[in-house]
């Protein structure tokens, strides 16, 4: 299967690594950027990538490629989802699809009627530690899930100018945690409740937004999801689920770069946690590639649908609303 | 220093043979229960402890005593707080003071009146995991604290018989943890919002209980902390806190009994957590007494205050009124 | 069952304690040790304990006392052993029985004569993290036992006076981690090899002795020991075993006085290890006790016979001439 | 820089591909196999190998070419090195060099002669896991090593008709473990004793080797090591070490594919451990190809020389001489 990849940045370049390396099924054709450079056409030698360009209509009209990987900047992941479905060619876009619930509606909905597969860049549900939660859950090992846990932390907050653009905390950040939440509940969210607070940095206060959040999720099942986010753990990421359930409680620890403890007078001491994000979620994007590649070779369903992207954003847009109003909010009122 | 016990239960006893073996400071003169029997008599004979009566007044009457620990049913502790207090003696009550805030209150009154010392039997506190957590924190480790995580999970549900008398589980079970939230935090709350739901058991329901619950707090600091508790965990107790900060995360893993591990070709195996609580607080009951103990003799502060008392039982009514009108709940409503 | 115990030091009144606290079965009649002084009735006064005398014999005329606990010095376990059987006592003595193989050999035939029941206090056997490997190992949930893992460490060197009459590392501290080994591999030691070091102090190497050693055993099932000693781990008490064999493989972790965790910038910290020998095996002394009681007052085998006492002075005895000679020593040659 | 690799097998394609992914100063030109085959075409054509040859003359006589992988079978290791030597190309050999002592100090020195440099494969030094445990002993965090611990055990033994050619246990299988006990040691080996045994399966035994082995290694600072290896451990690859010594202990934990565990009634359980060699040291490739390329692109000294490559043959030598004999044999008798 040949592929194109609109978008050379960090991740549109991860993929083409990834795919070159681990999933024989795929093929890169052509690589579009319209800041491609020097830089680009030697990565793609590098590769095997014999076209780069810097206009996306270079993959979209080329009739040789089956599917496009969506890489580029938000803004433009709905149009670029509507043109490839419209080109008949199958679609992996990164998370999110967009931020106006209406936009993702469309795109979802263009898909659907190209009869294109459609799968959504929330690479951990495939991270290695997350998914083995998962397959407990799945395997029925918890029993009906009753409380759900995510710790979710970054390094560093972004740039004050990301935060003003992003959306905020619930849509740049928590939206992986709200993916989480739904795939390890397998239910759908009925109400949400924020607490937040500026606690890292009073400048993404002024920004608009919190830096530090606790989120409680009401499900259909009637299972409670707790998500904490901070902009700013100074050992690095933290990301850790738990579902605890009628028969039992599946729990991951965070992932370290390796197993080493030092014994010393004083105490034990490990190494510190991942602190970028590419080398704490390696596997991870690879996983995910795999998996669609067996979604589209093989007429698989693909493993995060369309409306997969939809439901988060949905979440963070009642999460957003809670923390402004000060109460429980439905995802009904939302919608 | 001479003491007393009111009550000869469970938790009287536990505390009698933890006086004999591990705080030489106390001598126990008398044990008071009204349905003390032989066997009452024959445990006073092992620990060397003179007088067994079935009347609480041989203590508060004998002017050897100097200090009384309260271990009789929850509907009499305040009675005794005040009888105890009006006869001078130093008082060490279990948890809760009364389920009525104005009776806590008076209770307190009572003590700081007669000047005499009231220490409450969150023992907790005194856990050797809780307390290297509560160190961290209080050793600046963490900087300034920013989530507090507290999963509290009990084996099993109390009978139903319980659970229709006990004020709820807020009340029974996540006083507790609203006792260690503040102690972590050092923040007084301001703010409850809770989610709960019943599915463990629907009789539960029916006594006009949930049993399982996701309460977060916020507090004056800005803090936000969240607690979960289930009433049924099919592996046993589940005991772990968190308190993530400005410069680090202390954290701490539940306790088991053992350390050993059987790596089998169907994965690594180990051994269950507590099922009997008593195991698991084992140390915390006689550090708590240590603790009591150097409060009088050495004329310190004790590490449990009447206020600190009074909190949880006003967290648990906010608590317990967010769960009714589905709405976060001031702390300053339930005053 | 009345007991008396001979040696009121350190663990003379552990075992006192223990049994007030934890034994019903047992009431100590009488204490006895040349030393006794005021402290010693006061001790005795707070658990109950009639007769403090400074006559062993005060305890073997006694014809109430059933059994005897023998806790005075190694140099005079054989002979009070001997005294308790004539009498017709039971007898719990410390380890070890003698360094002299003839002694030992005398001691285990007098209790074997008298028909009286004789318990050597090899504690680790009853400690909560080495008895769960043992049982995972009964259990058969290792299948055959091919390779046996002993680390033992402490934390400080004794003093070099203790190091000149003790008989050395091997009867003084690995003797332990023969018994240990001999237990988890439930089979006999037929070959003892021997590497020693001295690394920590060169005093102790002065006077005759090696301060980090390494013995492998050969046992008759073809099942391979290993195990390490230093006599000082700046850490603190480290104490694990492992056993690997057909079907898996059962190991413990070193025990550690809490489980709390802090994650830094620069690392995650967790406690040191005990430090302290009693704090470190609080349980296990506990346990012997009961199984002691058990064992004598229910007519059970006691759970460490004599010649349980007998074969680990035999593998010391291989291993100092396997060090001195510098070859493996096979323990038909020491017998 | 260009590289040309002798040997397509599995080892060999896995440093192509980790040169391709992970190493940019590098660039494969040739690839060379007596059995290269149309896949071994298509595997060089997706990672952009413009030559595939059946003989290694195209690489050795191709002046373009400046490094060599020689990833060819044991027995052509040595007349490799000679001639890419002679042909002044830098060699980066997979271990071991040869199992003829004579036949190791002849390749060796023909690379000093040509002064190329020559890095052999202990790929384990690269693994994230020891190596951590190595940087904290380099860091000088456990003072002066004492004692080393290595436990190295396989989940399934190599066929038979392997075992008879492989030299044995010592030099199939424990060869990396001699290898890491002088790395972590940072001292060379002076004496080596063998106990081992044949508990797998006899027709180990029956072909001359032993199945199951202990090893302990004293070393010129008198630190003292010890191995364990099995052919068999259900539960997966065991590869752990730890270094003991005056100021602490490194000590690593096995790798495990993810960090999920799950609390039942019964136990805890974790997943297993690897069971495929290449997933569990897939790493660790990446990070030794890393080293090579920064050797020769930056004049370095690489990280394991050809007398690193030596000695661990001179240790398998005197283990399998001390296994024969029942002594402890010293390297210099078979130097």
């Amino acid at each position: 299967m040949k592929v194109g990849i609109i978008g050379a940045g960090r991740i549109g370049k991860v993929h083409a690594q990834n795919i070159s390396m681990f999933v024989p099924e795929m093929e890169i054709k052509a690589i579009a950027d319209p800041f491609a450079n020097e830089e680009t056409e030697s990565f793609a030698k590098r590769f095997g990538i014999p076209v780069v360009s810097k206009e996306a209509s270079t993959i979209l009209e080329d009739p040789e490629i089956e599917a496009v990987l969506i890489c580029s900047s938000t803004d433009t992941h709905s149009k670029y989802i509507i043109e490839s479905a419209q080109a008949g060619k199958h679609i992996f876009c990164e998370k999110p699809i967009d931020y106006d619930i209406a936009m993702v509606r469309k795109a979802i909905q263009s898909a659907e009627d190209a009869g294109v597969k459609l799968q959504i860049g929330f690479c951990r549900r495939f991270d290695h530690n997350h998914r083995a939660v998962y397959d407990m859950v799945q395997n029925g090992d918890v029993g009906t899930p009753h409380i759900i846990k995510i710790s979710s932390r970054d390094p560093e907050p972004p740039p004050i100018s990301y935060v003003k653009v992003s959306g905020g905390i619930f849509y740049d950040m928590m939206i992986h945690d709200f993916d989480m939440a739904r795939f390890l509940a397998g239910s759908e969210a009925v109400e949400v409740h924020t607490q937040g607070s500026v606690l890292v940095d009073p400048a993404i206060g002024e920004a608009g937004d919190v830096d530090t959040a606790v989120v409680t999720i009401r499900f259909e099942s009637g299972a409670i999801a707790v998500i904490d986010n901070s902009r700013k753990a100074v050992y690095g990421y933290d990301q850790r689920v738990e579902v605890f359930g009628s028969e039992g409680c599946a729990v991951n620890a965070n992932d370290t770069p390796n197993t080493a403890v030092l014994m010393k007078a004083e105490g034990t001491i490990s190494g510190t946690c991942y602190k970028v994000m590419w080398d704490r979620y390696t596997g991870a994007f690879v996983e995910e590639m795999k998996a669609f590649a067996d979604a589209v070779v093989n007429g698989k369903e693909v493993p995060v649908t369309g409306m997969d992207g939809l439901y988060p954003v949905l979440m963070a847009a009642a999460a957003t609303l809670s923390l402004k109003e000060g109460r429980p909010v439905k995802i009904s009122e939302v919608e």
